[in-house]
């Protein structure tokens, strides 16, 4: 019943006419070969891929879970399968290193690839997914020994990696991590303690499973500044069994095909990775790279289910509706997608859809930048942009893509909510991606505190003068598209007014508005790919097409900044301290 | 680890301060004897029921679910206990008229009771919900003989009741229903079709189970007004079994401890309720009670993972505080409950779940006096009043039932998305309540065509001058509060005038903001609320929960009616026509 198609020509109008990528790879010296029809096959592989061989293994793996069998995690029927399809089609390494056998491509396409994976299977995904992480954290921290030990094994996907960070006292607040990491004479570390939510911490897709695990040396400082980063192989290098088990598995409202396991290490063997006591920094690599990951989990469920919902509204025929479009037969009952209801719950995810996908495939394309652009100051900058915007994506697309799936649902009335359909796991499932890598509320803390305030806001005013310089492009019949972009962009200065002055008074002022503060920014963000949608499609030769996005844009700019302006309103009022709230609730 | 407390102190000040109900009791003559301590034991003792009987259940209702085996449907352990204690306990009868075996209380403590048993299992608080609006849909259009024979039993509780609408091809569109009844010469009638979703519509709880079936005798018009109502008992009056059979149970996204059947009447015995073709009025006062229900089922959930959440904030300890309240000691990490984006989520909740509290208990109140006023154009005015608040309970209190259990789990974090704090499980069972017993869409145009537009406002317009007399009323330091409600009523009255407008260019121009008008009347209803927690909230001898109370309507009126001006501003500007939707998607 849930067929996912992969949305080729949607993601063909962003990669080629809006973010217009392959003019950025001529600029980089590491994709100047890659041409667009490479790179085009290469995306319609990783569709058919995540269509044919993945999808179907989405609710199977719901249903069956992981298990915990004498110490061993078993994935579900058909995911260890699709693995090794995975891996044999050489999916692993698409962004890695040629240097560790990697194919050197785009971390766009690697976007591309996952937003569709995890569309079709956010569980599965999940496994792979990680190893992204571990991969940048060991190459710029690891030392030469680990690295050539670990990279190519990750690189090749015959293992794949966890992130060992929460323990059950330290959740959002890592410097309460206590897991003990004690040097010995061989250069080693010996490594004891109890971690959880331990993502893919163990399972039968790959024999080993590298973890990348936050603990304390001997002599670390209390809290955060006192954190090392270890690697700990579930097999050491003469391939006995190191000592990490599997001591449990969570029971989950979803993504039940990912063991979520909890993690003893019992004077287990591992190295250090990075500096002493400077684990976070290490660590804040696998998990800027995990946080964008996060937000392409928000996109896959949204499109995935946008897809469900269309489909079934064009099919269901209930009521007649007050209007109908042109050159249709009356009938009983129309399709439900006539009901204006439908068609506003419609469009709204089209718009959502197409929007967070170039935010996220532009902060890809950002990342690319900053690794291989020739210019070390436009290297800073994109470095500087995709940091800003990482924990935007992360909260805005994750947000979305549970409120957005819970949206579709509802468009299939009491079949929405019964498994047959499978809408109700992609809500299911994509509710941890606002809580998990940081929650949602963390992001904005993160970014209103770390990447706005910090700077007093000129890295946002920079972007702000950039989608202005965009609105003002905007001519002709494009003029009040542009308008909208201008006010959005209007509103977020005011805002950033706002919180620059209260923030001068501390934080107690300031974060009770975060969270607004960040979903403004991402409305604003979404002008703008609205913007990029409607000048993009003016020079589209496929004409039908070119009217349909830019009555998409149009009904984004006019109908859903409401929603951004809610939430500057909002930041605008809020900055009054908060009643305190007593122990009884 | 979900422990459900009974809100008992809260309870208590919204019946007797804020609505004051035993004055009106005394101006009803069916209530007239009912003194106030009695009224509290009642309550008192249905919190019981709810914490100490029921709440055990819900978890494993969730975990085992219900099983159709030969024909049968078997409930969860422990399901069909808990409800032989309850009918024990003498509680189905609680609000039935006294001639047919009933305790003749009180519609409002019946809400009362249900909020409780609903916030401590949802699944198993359906089964006996389902029976009120059989009840009264009997009491109403049944004949002598079929009141006589099945209102005692329901009244007793002995027999349970299900109303079985849909079909496949018929869900929001009744008039699509094709079951079909033939008459027979003994005056019963022979009924055929295949139902879907019938919640209850099998189970072990009680032997016979009272189908209540909307069908179409042979000579009815096409649509809605060729629908009637029949009364299929799953057991005949000799005894034996009727041709009725559960074919299918729904695998579900919650809910797992309600059967939701699919039914096969293969020549099914029933007998007419009501006139023919006449079933949707008679179906219209149990769907009315339904809707009632479900508000309460919303209210629940979200008093219940409220509960939870604010407990887990006092207990998890994380990071600092960027401040603490007066005579908190320094420590390491603080209680999450002091960090300003939790603060600001649980006030919200508590706001709102207060707010909620009062507008369901006074639609109750308002349905007792349209019942037993002795003054008719009270009675007929209390009944426009009820239907006119109906629609906007079922869809505001469902709506903030599902994502107000949403915020409450991002308290918890990680916790809250495994199964172990329960949380998730009210996330999952408060889903389905936005969609059954008519979408939220369909709540909304029900009350802007029919409670609204049909009138030109005027019922409407008469609840907002009553708002408006209370704003008038707060002086002193209340005086900012009513300014607050007079706001909102002034954005409201601007709302339906805009709508009243559009109305008369037709439903196309007006139906896609049908359900921010009803989510912008809702937070209406949420001022006028927090402004009447305020004016009792004065007159409490217990000054500490006066402060809090008072705390709390602030918080409501200063910081939550930004999401009412949003919902208003969309209905300002929305009316335009809305772009079609190719099929593809």
């Amino acid at each position: 019943m849930t067929i996912y198609l992969p949305p080729l020509r949607d993601i063909h109008f962003v990669i080629h006419h809006v973010l217009e990528a392959p003019k950025q790879w001529r600029n980089l010296p590491a994709y100047a070969d890659l041409d667009e029809d490479t790179a085009w096959q290469i995306v319609d592989q990783a569709g058919r891929f995540a269509a044919e061989v993945l999808a179907s293994t989405n609710a199977v793996g719901d249903r069956e879970g992981c298990t915990l069998r004498e110490g061993d995690v078993h994935t579900p029927a058909g995911f260890a399968a699709a693995y090794q399809s995975f891996v044999d089609g050489g999916w692993p390494s698409l962004m890695c290193d040629p240097a560790y056998g990697g194919q050197g491509l785009p971390k766009l396409l690697e976007a591309t690839l996952y937003e569709m994976l995890l569309a079709a299977n956010h569980a599965w995904a999940m496994y792979p997914g990680l190893l992204h992480g571990a991969y940048e954290s060991l190459r710029q921290h690891g030392s030469q020994e680990l690295k050539e030990r670990y990279l190519p094994q990750l690189v090749s996907g015959e293992s794949l990696a966890a992130m060992a960070l929460t323990e059950p006292q330290a959740g959002s607040d890592l410097g309460l991590v206590a897991t003990r990491a004690i040097p010995l004479p061989d250069g080693s570390l010996s490594i004891t303690g109890s971690k959880i939510f331990i993502s893919g911490g163990d399972h039968d897709m790959t024999s080993n499973v590298i973890h990348l695990v936050l603990c304390r040396l001997p002599d670390a400082p209390r809290g955060t500044k006192g954190l090392s980063l270890a690697l700990v192989p579930k097999l050491l290098p003469d391939g006995s069994r190191n000592a990490v088990s599997c001591v449990g598995l969570e029971e989950k409202m979803g993504i039940h095909g990912s063991a979520t396991c909890a993690i003893r290490y019992e004077n287990a063997t591992g190295w250090l990775v990075g500096d002493p006591h400077r684990g976070l920094a290490a660590m804040f690599v696998m998990m800027n790279s995990a946080r964008l990951h996060v937000a392409l989990q928000g996109l896959g469920h949204l499109e995935a289910s946008r897809q469900v919902a269309t489909r079934y509204a064009h099919e269901r025929l209930q009521m007649r509706a007050p209007a109908r479009p042109a050159g249709a037969q009356a009938s009983a009952a129309d399709p439900i997608a006539w009901h204006p209801a439908m068609r506003r719950t419609l469009w709204t995810l089209a718009a959502l859809t197409e929007g967070q996908r170039i935010a996220a495939y532009w902060t890809a394309m950002l990342l690319d930048e900053a690794e291989h652009h020739p210019d070390i100051e436009r290297r800073d900058w994109a470095s500087r942009r995709s940091a800003l915007l990482t924990p935007v994506l992360k909260a805005f697309l994750t947000h979305h893509g549970f409120h957005g799936t819970s949206a579709a649902l509802q468009v299939l009335g009491g079949y929405g909510y019964v498994r047959e359909y499978g809408i109700e796991q992609h809500l299911r499932d994509a509710r941890i991606t606002m809580v998990y890598e940081g929650t949602n509320e963390i992001q904005a803390i993160d970014f209103l505190m770390r990447k706005v305030l910090s700077d007093r806001g000129g890295a946002l005013q920079e972007m702000l003068s950039e989608f202005e310089a965009l609105a003002n492009q905007c001519e002709g019949d494009l003029a009040p598209l542009g308008m909208s972009l201008g006010r959005a962009c209007a509103q977020a200065r005011r805002g950033l007014a706002v919180v620059l002055q209260a923030g001068e008074e501390g934080g107690e002022a300031i974060l009770p508005v975060a969270d607004d503060f960040l979903m403004g920014v991402g409305y604003t963000l979404m002008a703008w790919a609205w913007c990029r949608i409607a000048t993009a499609a003016r020079n589209l030769e496929d004409r039908e097409l070119a009217a349909q996005k830019l009555t998409l844009a149009r009904f984004g700019l006019s109908s859903l900044l409401h929603d951004g302006s809610y939430h500057w309103k909002k930041v605008r009022h809020l900055c009054s301290p908060l009643p305190w709230l007593a122990p009884e609730g």
